[in-house]
């Protein structure tokens, strides 16, 4: 199959089309696994994350936009990222990866860095860079409408990525936002856009994706489509979200609450999915192709945290991140935060981990050091950080994404807060901070938080699938058994490759086996795929992953103080910590990967076909 | 005497140093007067407002940090305002000038443009530039913790000058800020510091300012200390501070309520001098040298509205602008939104004036043309300004200083709103919007607001002192009396001259006569002055400034449809407008003034000394 990537030289103001042979894409398939290829071949060791030197990949895979019915609508991103020096790579729903196939290129790479704020277009194979300086400053949603109204284009035609006012001044986990509200959210990509002065991206075009087994294809399309179509988990996803998940969750422990104090919140059920849909929802939203239409559109009452009608509500994690986390019961402020988010471009999970920290550090201030307390105080300029209180986090969203005051120090993250004042009260792996699910109180994802090569993530192996709900089988989310290293690792793998086709991990709850996704793979490509290689390419897509890291100095798998050695207080994990998890899973696992010490060995790297980056382990 | 201006060239980043002969300082006295001098003279007709031709003048006087008990440590900017494209002139409080003339400079001139952001330090007669990178973006808060740990000085060593974001980004009402809080608000000065990217002036030194005659001064300053020391009202401006005034002007039925259509506020007493004195007061603070102290040091308790304790109260304007003019009784948001506006740099009264016109527009959105209706609402991006409800206001002020979304029409001021909107709902004179007393119900100030020079504002005339306080005689508010006319236009001049010595207007309510400074400004300067060239030194820079007017394309001596055709509704001035004050008022002030049509005649510039000036007419 054909796979083209436009280069786009920055530095230069010049453009490029590549074509990437078809034993490479057989062997990463696009989107996460090809990214993470070319950025280990491409990326120099030791590069600045924020300089030219770094290099921002926006994939599409084999599947993107080629069928309805299951979703196929997704945008991969890779590149280095600024916020732990690792591999950064984030993926992000909507429809911006179809309309950039349609406009005739598979991917597009960003290099070096222009000397002024750029926007780039690309409609019909014909890219073009267009003057930013009139939208640098905007945030994402009133720099879309300005791009579409210079382009004379509607709401619906193509697609823009764009970053806010967080990625312009290289917060370290600004985000890249679609359609207002779909972020590729982790890592500090949008800091990458943002360092090489790229504002945003506007696709558009005709070109049809290539299939090229249409028969085999269409049977696996049918295949996932009647599967999805009448699975009760599509229909949970399409009347309460993600956030369907606030009292799940919660009703185990597992939910953060009062910054990873705490696994249970009291006003969980007032942020819950349900009292979204009762109270706030007006619609629902999906992907490109989607049936599950997991997205939430919503409206507000109170005027303090108004959304324009009908737009996106926020997924489950933002729910735990600016709700239970700041012991914030307040849904409205939720939804309007979200949007704002939205607006400045910053990773919601990321923020508000920070603030919850800076809560932690302002309530605990008598504790600091007098010249760090007055020091914290001077920078907060009056704002007054407290659990349960969300009104203070607009400006500190603000300060953040301009990097104000003590949005400077915000701007680094959570672990650099915490780092900055002397206080170890932060949840994170490998520097980026954790998403919703406690794994005190879920054993497996303990070792997937560790283990996740961009950091602590929920979506690298999601093993809450099984340890909650029971997909493929159900596990005990307490028990520490060493099988369950097998099964993360598994899902890591599948997951690599479900993340590099690119198809929506949602799919996986309902079409859990790769043997579901054989013919849509096959049928796409031409490949004579199977099952085994679906896998054995995610594991090389993972061990590239896990190579890059290693080059840059990987602090290896671990979970941040407070999770291995302060024990839940409450709910049904109470007592538990992370520690005896990472004991017993961590060599299991290590095991089943090939690896020593968190570093594949060369057997496993020949086993993999990656003798070529030998050189760094 | 001597005054030594330091011309800094931008452009070139050079410095050089100028002397101004006596003959002219004795024509001008130096602060305002000199500074509308210089202006009128360098700054070409025509000018962009915003351009490298365009100067900004700070100004002390020759009575400036010369002696303690009244007020004399105010600075006067001078320069062509972006908001008004007129002369643009605005007084600061606080200790800069002092501190300017003891860095060796009675004068900054900022000329040219920088080709990236700098500021710039005087201490002891040595001029530097330094590069603001770094604190390019932040607040001035922010900024002028950096430049102070920079050069390793106390808070209380040396004065800053800083803009906030809205500076930066050109705000039409941007303003300049000292000491976290010290305004000149008004005209828009800051977005001229920003154009000419300057992020802020740092002066420190022991240079003593100069004394001609040392015992005719020092009578002077006695005289002024004591009549000041007595007097009720400084008592009244010490315990209260200006907002002293939101009681006794809502009980004559002149404080502008809910953007102008009101005249009282049923929750004035919520948020009164009264009300923050016995909720919020901590202390009180003054100017360099002055004994009245009426500046107001709070504190607050909601979470929503915290202010670092002990950081500096709003003043009676911003209390109006962010308060009754919104609707809102919420005094400890007024506190917040007013040290948030001085951090972002903005102009409290004409962003209090637009965010009210913003209210009304989206109250009366059905009313809008359906394509106005829709963008009103796509820039608003969810947020909803209502009357009564400050909590929208934190986000508008962000937005505004960064001129995103709906930020970027609010960043042009109350009358540009409305008029992009097509709606005709402004309080305002010479573009700029008026501050907080209604003309409808205090007759004189129609005529001082329509003559006054800059724009809508008290402070060139502030008939308040007669009409209401009662200073020197009382009048009556309702009545139309045509020898109103001479005392507006005797008020005008005796404050341009105050504003050029420079000492504090505040001193004029206690020593309300020219024949109070004729000692003090003698023994400073050694001129043999009387009270009688006061007023003609006053009257001669009043005229200079309408030449500059007149030059730039005056537009008149007029107030907004508003406040001629719809009459207020309620208290004591029920049914008033203020239509009939200037058909009255307007001509027997022409012809106090000597002017023809609102334009000096050849005469009246012979007989003032402004031949010079003659091709302007």
């Amino acid at each position: 199959m054909e796979f083209k990537i436009l280069r786009v030289d920055l530095s230069g103001l010049k453009f490029r089309e590549e074509k990437i042979d078809d034993k490479t894409l057989r062997r990463f398939l696009g989107g996460r696994g090809l990214g993470a290829y070319l950025a280990l071949k491409e990326i120099p060791k030791g590069a600045n994350p924020l300089g030219p030197e770094n290099k921002l990949y926006i994939m599409s895979g084999p599947v993107t936009g080629t069928a309805e019915g299951f979703e196929a609508g997704r945008t991969h991103f890779v590149g280095k990222s600024p916020l732990t020096g690792l591999i950064g790579e984030s993926n992000m729903g909507g429809r911006f990866a179809p309309w950039m196939r349609r406009s005739g290129y598979d991917a597009i790479v960003l290099e070096g860095k222009a000397d002024r704020p750029v926007w780039i277009s690309v409609i019909n194979g014909e890219p073009r860079f267009h003057d930013a300086s009139k939208l640098w400053g905007r945030g994402v949603h009133h720099a879309e409408y300005l791009i579409r109204k210079e382009l004379g284009v509607g709401p619906k035609d193509g697609g823009v990525v764009a970053i806010g006012q967080a990625g312009e001044n290289l917060v370290r986990y600004a985000s890249i936002i679609h359609a207002g509200s779909r972020a590729a959210g982790r890592t500090g990509l949008g800091a990458v856009m943002g360092s090489k002065n790229v504002k945003a991206i506007f696709v558009m075009g005709d070109r049809q994706p290539e299939v090229a087994d249409r028969e085999r294809f269409e049977k696996g399309v049918e295949h996932l489509k009647e599967k999805i179509g009448k699975h009760p988990i599509k229909d949970a996803l399409n009347k309460y979200g993600t956030a369907v998940l606030v009292n799940i969750i919660n009703q185990i422990g597992a939910l953060p609450t009062r910054n990873w104090t705490k696994g249970t919140f009291e006003k969980a059920e007032d942020i819950s999915g349900e009292a979204l849909a009762e109270k706030y929802l007006v619609g629902t939203r999906g992907c490109w192709g989607c049936q599950i239409k997991c997205g939430r559109l919503v409206k507000t009452d109170d005027p303090k945290w108004g959304v324009p009608e009908g737009s996106k509500g926020p997924e489950y994690e933002t729910i735990f991140a600016v709700g239970s986390n700041w012991e914030n019961g307040d849904l409205q402020s939720i939804i309007r935060l979200n949007h704002l988010l939205n607006d400045l471009g910053m990773d919601t999970i990321e923020f508000g981990n920070t603030v919850a920290v800076l809560m932690e550090l302002f309530e605990k201030k008598d504790q600091l050091p007098e010249e760090k307390r007055e020091e914290l105080l001077k920078l907060l300029d009056g704002i007054r950080p407290l659990f349960g209180c969300p009104c203070p986090a607009m400006e500190l969203a603000y300060r953040t994404a301009t990097r104000n005051g003590i949005g400077e120090v915000l701007a680094q993250g959570a672990r650099a807060l915490a780092d900055y004042f002397g206080c170890d009260c932060v949840a994170e792996a490998r520097k980026m901070s954790l998403p919703a699910y406690d794994p005190r109180a879920i054993k497996s994802m303990a070792l997937a938080y560790a283990t996740s090569n961009r950091g602590g993530c929920h979506l690298r192996a999601y093993a809450v699938s099984f340890e909650v709900l029971g997909v493929p089988v159900k596990t005990d989310p307490l028990e520490v058994d060493p099988k369950k290293a097998k099964m993360v690792k598994e899902q890591q793998d599948f997951f690599a490759s479900i993340d590099s086709m690119i198809v929506c991990k949602f799919n996986t709850f309902m079409t859990p086996s790769p043997e579901d996704y054989v013919d849509l793979l096959a049928g796409a490509t031409g490949w004579d795929v199977t099952a085994e290689e679906i896998m054995e390419i995610g594991e090389r897509i993972y061990n590239v992953e896990r190579l890059f890291n290693v080059r840059e100095g990987d602090p290896g798998d671990y979970l941040s103080r407070r999770l291995v050695e302060e024990a839940l207080p409450d709910g049904p994990a109470k007592g538990e910590t992370a520690k005896k998890a990472l004991e017993v899973l961590l060599p299991a696992y290590y095991e089943e990967r090939g690896w020593v010490d968190g570093k594949p060995t060369k057997e496993t790297l020949k086993r993999l076909g990656l003798e070529e980056f030998m050189y760094i382990i």
